[in-house]
């Protein structure tokens, strides 16, 4: 229910435990060892993915320690006790590289890069992949709908629907990636976002009439008064209701803020509702729309006309449907600084070896044109030319553009090394990425497929590798 | 990261505070309110749900409190002290009643009842809805997993696809629900659960080969010995090098306990390997698969004949694809015992007014036969026939029938008021119910729906407010 816990180091597979027992007892904890992560499609049949959840990973790993109870308990599991004299002291001690949280990013790019001995690198793997695969396809969403929804209103109504304490890091990445408040009490206390919400049905109901539900509420909200217009009939008695109450609120000097529409055909009963409240003179009080909504959805509402002047998501949004899950892995690398590899059958699943980093190359309106995986020691003017990472006969010159590395240490020797950001600062970042990423890439049917290229060394390198297995 | 929180009351919508400092604020804090939680549709299309998620709703709610920092937290959002004070002294006071947990539920029926006054009452929304919804979706998930793989192992293998923290709880239903074990050590720390798991690629490509990786990890353990066989060549190097360390094993005394598929066709791949394993003699190694898996993959591989033993499923359980919400809601059903209503054009969206109770009846076979809802004082012997809730011309008999009321108090004056159990006694009273499910409820495809009516009572007194309204 918290973010960190004194059990943090039991979140993570089994086998990771395994593993780290095994290099353990095979003196092999000084290892020196890369892992990447990296995911393989973008969510929703996306042209991009917003990469979310830094901030809260580097803090679980801050935080990643086996309490005794947590050693008590692997020592009933069975496992050795100079491993666990081991866990007991055990800290991440390694470096961490990262894009920035609010990043746009794409498939097979190594957007995080952990670097420690074996053991460290090995435990870290199941959460860093739980926290940033889940917020990346969060924010992700969120962006999507941000971007249906163009400068409307658009309110996280998730909690509870979402899946179990998945709200928690949910809203936040909501909120990053374009949502203007959310419901979620909780996620805006620990995370400083703006909680919104007005009144359920039950409200309604609760009172003899929906009218003097309607009233009770004005008088005590006067200054933030938004009625729920459904419950009964929204044409024949909730507008017609929430009317009298805005004229009533009008004669002590306050305005209804908004009515709130949250079944139905919407198209329909926006319209409806907007020429019966602007036949009343109230052309000021704002419409609001919940029920089942999504990117798609908005988008047409607002392509039908709808007078809608903000939207409340909950279940699409806070699930990230329909997708639910980004498929992000963490692979190794390298191993003491010797690049390694993971073959398979399908040329798109063979991992791309050695210490990396990612170029993005701008054209000359200052948009992203495409992004360069080469090796981290390679000199960036050198890299002319960049190929399709599954097919070689297809490359592009990058020789003129304006370029940038787009990953940095955020953490060094186990200590976080970069400046803590606020949520309003990332999410006015990945707004200001998302202005440089040109339009073909956001629409919703077919994206254009953004450029991601490898270096030729480390295509060299690769196939390399793939030859002497 | 924990269950339960100092700061647990913000666990909830930003509307729920802001309608119970409406009621504090107009004196109606003693009302007493009734609501249910219902469902109006199984997910996955599946002919039955698994409640789940009541053990840990309890424990929240019992540790539903306001503490000095939330209370700050309120202030600083502006409600107002009068309330605040009253919110620092909250605890729920009021009884739940519920289902067992573990029990196969259906649409409509009111599986869960809170009672107290309408602040308690409506605080709890949130949360009921969040624990409910989720565990109960991925418990439905479970139990067809189980389904499909009839008495073949599965393991849970989701926490790094899981929605966050959502891992938790999921993987808890996914045991109530049918799994064997999970790999998530945090859950099997809280519930007691089976922690399972061995080695990834990276401990194969950590060493110099693939030989010597399975060497090593065979002599550090071996009593358990999987080995993953899909890093460079399934059947050309992970199979016969997985034989050349079994049969050494052998010669040690030890048996290699299986081999795991991660890739690639398992259909084929199964059958080649479990051939070349028999063919050496090896007929006691096991073959285990994983990769994106779900209850069609493994219905499929069973009939296809793939020798598998056990499946390790991840994403499609741990976020419940492909719904990844269970539509659950809590709606208000009477307020000082008087039944109250919501509309709506359809139908199937107005609620079932009053305290309702649940009567499940069973046919000769001791099979499920029919449920009822029907008004908690009516006399059961008096229910002889059950109405579609939707379609009155639809109707059934079942005077005859034994029967049982599946609904019962566990929490009462707002203490816990019932034995707490253990996971494994939750799964096999889930078992248990789910073979008294006849058969045309559990297949994927158009399952038989199962009868729920509601009784002729209730149906008089919903139809009479509808008119009234």
């Amino acid at each position: 229910m918290i973010k960190v816990n004194e059990n943090l180091g039991l979140y993570l597979d089994y086998y990771e435990l395994i593993m780290a027992q095994g290099y353990f007892l095979s003196g092999r904890n000084n290892v020196f060892a890369n892992f990447d992560y990296f995911f393989r499609k973008n969510p929703f049949d996306s042209g991009y993915t917003v990469f979310a959840g830094l901030q809260d990973l580097l803090e679980l790993i801050s935080n990643f320690k086996f309490s005794e109870q947590s050693i008590d308990y692997l020592k009933k599991l069975g496992f050795k006790s100079e491993f666990l004299d081991y866990l007991k002291n055990f800290e991440f001690s390694g470096n961490i590289y990262s894009v920035n949280e609010g990043e746009c990013v794409f498939p097979y790019e190594p957007v995080m890069r952990v670097e420690g001995n074996l053991i460290e690198t090995q435990l870290l793997e199941s959460i860093l992949l739980n926290v940033i695969n889940f917020e990346s396809l969060i924010a992700t969403k969120a962006r999507r709908l941000r971007y249906s929804a163009k400068e409307k209103k658009l309110a996280d109504f998730g909690l509870r629907r979402a899946q179990g304490l998945a709200a928690i890091y949910a809203s936040r990445a909501a909120v990053i990636g374009g949502m203007d408040n959310t419901s979620n009490v909780y996620s805006a206390f620990l995370y400083n976002l703006i909680p919104t919400g007005t009144q359920a049905h039950s409200w309604i109901q609760s009172f003899e009439s929906e009218l003097t539900a309607f009233r009770k509420f004005a008088e005590l909200y006067p200054n933030n008064c938004v009625l729920l217009v459904d419950t009964y009939d929204t044409l024949k008695s909730g507008v017609p209701n929430a009317i009298t109450v805005a004229k009533e609120m009008e004669r002590k000097g306050y305005k209804l803020s908004a009515i709130r529409l949250d079944s139905g055909d919407l198209a329909y009963l926006s319209k409806k509702a907007r020429k019966m409240l602007d036949d009343a003179g109230l052309n000021y009080v704002k419409i609001i729309a919940s029920n089942q909504l999504d990117e798609y959805l908005i988008k047409s509402l607002i392509e039908q006309g709808a007078p809608i002047d903000a939207f409340g998501v909950g279940t699409n949004l806070i699930t990230g449907q329909k997708d639910a899950a980004l498929d992000g892995v963490y692979k190794i690398t390298s191993i003491d600084n010797k690049p390694t590899i993971k073959l398979s059958e399908d040329l798109a699943k063979v991992t791309l070896p050695g210490k990396k980093k990612i170029i993005r190359y701008f054209n000359g309106e200052d948009k992203f044109y495409a992004d360069a995986i080469a090796l981290e020691d390679e000199v960036d003017d050198e890299i002319n030319i960049i190929f399709h990472p599954h097919n070689p006969n297809k490359k592009c010159s990058v020789a003129s553009f304006k370029k940038e590395k787009i990953i940095s240490e955020v953490f060094e020797d186990g200590r976080v090394k970069f400046k803590q950001k606020s949520i309003k600062e990332i999410s006015d970042y990945l707004q200001f990425r998302f202005s440089q990423l040109p339009d073909e890439h956001k629409r919703f049917e077919f994206p254009h497929i953004y450029k991601v290229g490898i270096s030729k060394k480390l295509m060299n390198l690769r196939d390399e590798l793939v030859m002497n297995k």
